[in-house]
């Protein structure tokens, strides 16, 4: 505490989330046995979620992983509301949405059930190996549920700060990947990338860290071209 | 839906929130017997909840609403860290710092144990009559949960675009009013605000809305205006 400034803390509800591993497992055999490669992407509401979805929908498509055909499933969801559906949907992505009324965060029981609409009857060429599910708007909840993703991949995006490894600890630690957003408004705003990275490695020694701009496209590449290598890599193991 | 787009819907889970009703009357006995007018103020990470108080401290302190001393009080809520607390307590508030441990909200108990830590003990001139909860930054579970507040205040900011009132329409039905923060920013985001209002009016025909900048200052002023009478308005009625 800063000299001179006196204020308590006080500790008002220890987290505790509960038996979701059960439904993880089941998600983890469902994508094994149908070739699917699920990404769990989480944000705060307003990151970018959607737009930089749009572009992994083009990217994938045009140039898609070895062993991977380009077809982008998404699993979209929100406590209501279509929007991202149809944008993503409008983008040539299979698309379910789910509505998690009044829950912030998607849990592995959920996923599997988007999962299942999203791929479950259909076995063709075209049914989606590579599956995003875009969560709950939310920096704290979704990171404590285990979806049995492959990958979780994070947005902050720069009008939110530089600070916000320091308040959502739990989302920066869970998380393989981070893509700092929105780099094209960094004139307005005092963000600063190199104290963000430095907030991130006292939670996360390895996760990689690509600075872009979902609007602009700039910075895109080197994060798709590691994303592709991921996926690769990952039906290699199969 | 839009034609020639073809998604399912899927309710995953209904929303059910607890018995908080208790603790809310609680909190309102509590502030009823010591003369305190809270404020609930609630908004998504990065939103500029901490930016605005420091500005709401300083306007309070220098022209009090009638009836009420300037002295303000924060109860700082956040899943983990101190970093707002020691700002707003270096602004000169009486502040407290709860740790929510895994919860993504403040629910009503857990703001009574943080104004009992804040006004309890102290019955003398100096303590807070006007008490600002800064809750977790989160668009979702902090609108299902009543903390017994004299006012829901919510902030919008503009880099997370004018189409949040269509995921996260609780909070947009539950808040009693609205700042658009980060008008300064307006020039590098597709935000339209009157876009923005008619989201919110579909959802809530009254609520006021004041576009600002807490890092400007700009659009401040009728708000504090705003706010003042209100607070004033309450100390009558009691």
């Amino acid at each position: 505490m800063t000299a001179g400034l006196s204020f308590d803390i006080i500790d008002v509800r220890a987290g505790v989330e509960e038996e979701n591993e059960k439904y993880a497992g089941e998600v983890r055999a469902f994508c094994r046995e149908h070739g699917i490669y699920l990404v769990n992407l989480m944000a705060s509401p307003g990151a970018g979620k959607t737009t930089v979805l749009c572009r992994l929908i083009d990217a994938l498509r045009e140039d898609p992983p070895a062993g991977f055909p380009g077809a982008v499933g998404v699993i979209e969801a929100d406590v209501d509301a279509d929007v991202d559906a149809r944008t993503v949907a409008e983008r040539g992505a299979k698309t379910v949405q789910l509505h998690t009324g009044g829950s912030c965060h998607m849990d592995a029981a959920m996923t599997l059930r988007g999962l299942k609409a999203l791929c479950g009857e259909n076995e063709g060429a075209g049914s989606p190996r590579i599956v995003f599910l875009e969560n709950v708007g939310n920096l704290v909840c979704p990171a404590e549920f285990d979806v049995g993703a492959d990958l979780k991949l994070m947005i902050l995006s720069v009008p939110e700060g530089d600070d916000k490894p320091l308040k959502y600890p739990l989302m920066f630690t869970v998380s393989e990947c981070l893509l700092v957003n929105k780099t094209d408004t960094a004139e307005v705003f005092d963000f600063d990338l190199d104290r963000c990275v430095r907030n991130v490695r006292a939670l996360n020694e390895e996760m990689p860290v690509f600075p872009l701009s979902g609007r602009t496209g700039e910075g895109f590449e080197p994060f798709v071209s590691w994303l592709r290598d991921r996926i690769a890599e990952s039906r290699a193991e199969r």
